[in-house]
C-alpha cells in the first residue's frame, strides 16, 4: 500500500478503504507517513468528503493510535456530553452533580481551557483544595460509590488526532466536517464513554459561524458515534451572545451553583435541562426526554442536586462550603460598572469578542503557558433583546488591575444598543438521531 | 502575510495576487514554508485551477527562484523546443542542424533522459569524442559563428520547481494543468530562449492519455508563454506507438542522419517539418508556416542540414564521418528479429511498453545511476495500420545479451495483430496562439 496512492484515490472521489485509513492513521502517528502527505490527503477530503463508512473507520482509527481510557470497572452506562466551545460555557460543572443526582455515574474527563475563559478543571481550581488530579482507581471508586467524580486529562489519548490537528490548523484544512466530526467523536470514544450528548454552539461566539454548518456537523458526530456502538444525541445552541450571565471561573462557579438550586439565568437552565435530559435518556434513566427533564427539574428543587455538588467537591479535596457561602470563592479587588451610552435596546453583544475581553482581563489563557486568574472577569445584566436606560450599568467587569480602558473600550465596541432589538433563540434544534 | 491564509484563499477558490505567490515560492525554495503546506496548496490548485495571471505570475516566480541563461551574446530570435517527452523521439537531434541550416541560431541546452531512452545528450555519446561539456562562452560562440551548439545541463535553474515537483510526485498532484503548464514552461524561460515550440504528445507512451487533455495543456503553455513576452506555439502529436522506427541512441543518431537527408520515415520527416516550421517563424525566418517548411525541405535536399550536422559534430569534437559511414556508431552484437505470430494488420503498438522493453534491453535509465548502453535497443518494421505475414520480421532487437526471452514476451504482448486497422493521424493539433 502506498500512501500517494491513497491520496489520489481519494482526490478523485473514490470512497477509502478500511485498510486504507488505518494504514494512513498508523503510518502518520509512527512517523512513517510524512506531514506533506497527510496535508495533501486532509486537503483532498475537504473537497471530496468521506462516506458515513469512512468516518467512522477514521475515528476509530484515531481511538486505536492511542491509549484509551477503560471505564468498565463503573457500573451502568457511562454518558459523556461535549460542547464545541463558547464563552461563558458553565453546563459541564452543572450536568456532572445534577445528572449524578438521578443516581446516573458520571465519569467526568476535563482539561484546561485556551481562550476566551477556563476548561472545567480551572473553573473547579477556583474551590481551594479540590484536586483534579487524582488516580484512575480513585476515580473508578468515586464514580461508583457516589456517581460522580472529575479528573484531570490523562493518557496519551488520541496522538494521530492531536497531530492531525495541529497540521490541519496550518495547511487551511480545518474546516471540514468529516475531519472535524471524527476529530470530536475520537476524543470523546478514547475516553471511555458508552453514549454521548453533543453541544454543537452556532453563532459569533461558534467555530461553527451559521446553523446550517452546525447541524451538519451536529448529524456527522450522531452517525459517527451510532455506527461505532455509541448512541449519540446532539441539540445546535446559541452562541451568538454569551451564556448565562458570568464569564470567569470562579464566576461561573457561582452561577452553576445557582442553577443547581434550580435559580440559574434561564438560559443557562434551559440548556442545562436539555442536554441533562439527553444524558439521563440514553443512560436508561427515562424513557423519554420529558420524562427525564421532570427528573431534573425535581432533583434541583428538592436539593439533591446541589448536595450532590457538595458530595463531588468534598470527596476531591474541596471546601464544600463555598456552596452556601459562595464569598469565600475567590474575589477580585475592583468591581466597575460599564454603563450604558444611550437609551434603547441591546440588540448585539458579540460573543467571541466579549470572551477576549474576559480573557484579557486574566480569565483565560491566549497561549498554552499564560496562568489563569480565577477570581477575574465579566458579570453581564443584559441580554440581547433587553431595555436598557442611559447609564444603567451594561455589565460588571470584575478586575485585578483598574487600568482597563482598553478592554471597557473592546466591550462598548461589541455591545450594540438600537432602537429595537429581538431576543434570539437559545436552542435550535434537537437531533437524537 | 501568512501561507495559511494563501492556502484558504485558493482552496476557496479566490485569485491569488503576484505577491502572494513570489511570498510563497521565494519561501518554500528558501525552507522558510515547509513541504505540508506547499503540499496542501497544491492540493486546493488541482481542485480549484489558477487564471492565466496566475499561472504566469507562478512561472516567473519559479524563473526567478534560481540562475537564468543568459543568451542575449546570441544574435537573433533563439527559439527552443520542448517534447513532453515519448517514445523513439529524435526529433531534437534533427531539428537543431535543420533549422539552423536556415541560419537561425539554434543554442541547445539538453539533459539526460531517465525511462524509455536517452535524452539527447546520451543520443550524442554514441558519436565518438562529441563533447556537451562546453563552457558557456564556446557555447555561445559557436551559435554565433555556426548557428548551432548543445550544452549538457548546466546551473542552478528553477529550483522551486525542482522541489516542487519532488513534492508533486509523492503527493498526488502531478496531474493539474497549471502545475504542469508553469513546470515545463519555466524551464524553458529559465534557459534563455526568446520563442518556444511545444510538441505536446499524445497517447499510450504519453503523459497525456487522451487528446483533450494535452490540448488543454497545450493552450495553457502557450498562454502562459505569449502572456511573458515569449512568442509559443505548439502541436499536438501521436505517442500510442513510438515515432519513426529507431528506439535505442546509436540507433537514433543514424535515423536522424537518414532524416536530415531527407530519407528518415515519413512520420518522424513529417514531425520535424512541422515543429521546424514553427521554430523558422517564430525566429522570423518565414512569414508563414508554409513557406517556413518550402524553406526547410530545401535545405534538406540541397544537402545543407547535413552538412550542419557535420559541423556542429566537429565542432564538439565529434567525428563527422559517422554521417558518411553510419557503420562507424557503436553496433550490437546480436540481431534477433520478433517474427510475427499471424498475418493481418498491425492494430496497436503499444508506445511505452515497447520503450520498457527498449530500457531493459540497456537503452534507457531506470534509475538515475544507470548506464546506458548506447548500442543496443529495438528497430521496427511496421507501423499500426501495415499488413504483416505470418513469420515477417515485426522489429529488429538490437543487443549485447542473448537472453531476452522476457523482453520478446513483453513485445509480442504489446504489438496486437488483427483483422483489419486503421492508421493513427501523426498530428492532432497545430496551436499558434
Amino acid at each position: 500500500m502506498r500512501m500517494v496512492d491513497i491520496i489520489a484515490k481519494k482526490r478523485d472521489g473514490h470512497e477509502l478503504t478500511t485498510a486504507e485509513i488505518d494504514f494512513f492513521i498508523q503510518g502518520y502517528t509512527a512517523g512513517t507517513i510524512p506531514d506533506y502527505q497527510a496535508s495533501a490527503l486532509a486537503m483532498a477530503i475537504y473537497f471530496q468528503d468521506m462516506t458515513d463508512r469512512e468516518r467512522a473507520d477514521l475515528t476509530m482509527a484515531m481511538v486505536h493510535s492511542g491509549e484509551t481510557i477503560d471505564l468498565s470497572g463503573i457500573k451502568g452506562i457511562k454518558v459523556d456530553k461535549h460542547s464545541t466551545g463558547g464563552v461563558g460555557d458553565t453546563t459541564t460543572l452543572v450536568l456532572a452533580p445534577l445528572v449524578a443526582a438521578l443516581d446516573i455515574p458520571v465519569a467526568k474527563m476535563s482539561g484546561r481551557g485556551l481562550g476566551h475563559t477556563g476548561g472545567t478543571t480551572d473553573k473547579l481550581d477556583s474551590i481551594a483544595g479540590f484536586q483534579t488530579e487524582i488516580s484512575k482507581e480513585d476515580f473508578i471508586r468515586l464514580v461508583n460509590t457516589d456517581k460522580v467524580a472529575v479528573i484531570g486529562q490523562t493518557g496519551n489519548l488520541t496522538p494521530a488526532d492531536k497531530k492531525l490537528y495541529a497540521l490541519r490548523d496550518v495547511t487551511g484544512t480545518v474546516n471540514s466536517i468529516p475531519l472535524i466530526a471524527s476529530s470530536i467523536m475520537s476524543k470523546k470514544i478514547a475516553a471511555g464513554s458508552d453514549a454521548i450528548v453533543l453541544d454543537v454552539k452556532t453563532g459569533a461566539g461558534a467555530f461553527m459561524k451559521n446553523i446550517a454548518d452546525a447541524e451538519q456537523l451536529a448529524h456527522a458526530m450522531v452517525k459517527i458515534g451510532n455506527n461505532v456502538g455509541r448512541r449519540t444525541m446532539a441539540i445546535i445552541s446559541d452562541m451568538s451572545q454569551p451564556l448565562g450571565y458570568a464569564i470567569g471561573n470562579a464566576l461561573e462557579v457561582k452561577e452553576a451553583i445557582d442553577t443547581l438550586k434550580g435559580q440559574g439565568p434561564a438560559d443557562l437552565h434551559e440548556l442545562v435541562l436539555t442536554l441533562g435530559s439527553q444524558m439521563v435518556v440514553l443512560a436508561n434513566g427515562a424513557k423519554t426526554l420529558a420524562e427525564a427533564r421532570e427528573r431534573l427539574e425535581e432533583v434541583m428543587h428538592n436539593g439533591k442536586a446541589i448536595e450532590k455538588f457538595k458530595v463531588m467537591l468534598k470527596n476531591q479535596g474541596g471546601d464544600p462550603s463555598v456552596v452556601d457561602h459562595p464569598e469565600k470563592l475567590p474575589e477580585a479587588k475592583y468591581k466597575i460598572d460599564l454603563p450604558a451610552k444611550q437609551t434603547g435596546y441591546v440588540a448585539e453583544i458579540v460573543a467571541d469578542e466579549v470572551g477576549v475581553a474576559a480573557m484579557q482581563l486574566g480569565a483565560g489563557r491566549a497561549t498554552k503557558e499564560d496562568n489563569i486568574d480565577v477570581a477575574v472577569g465579566i458579570i453581564m445584566h443584559k441580554k440581547v433583546g433587553d431595555h436598557v436606560e442611559t447609564g444603567e450599568s451594561l455589565l460588571t467587569i470584575h478586575t485585578n488591575r483598574e487600568d482597563i480602558n482598553a478592554i471597557k473600550q473592546k466591550l462598548y465596541e461589541n455591545i450594540k444598543i438600537a432602537d429595537h432589538a429581538e431576543r434570539i433563540p437559545l436552542i435550535y434544534s434537537v437531533i437524537t438521531e
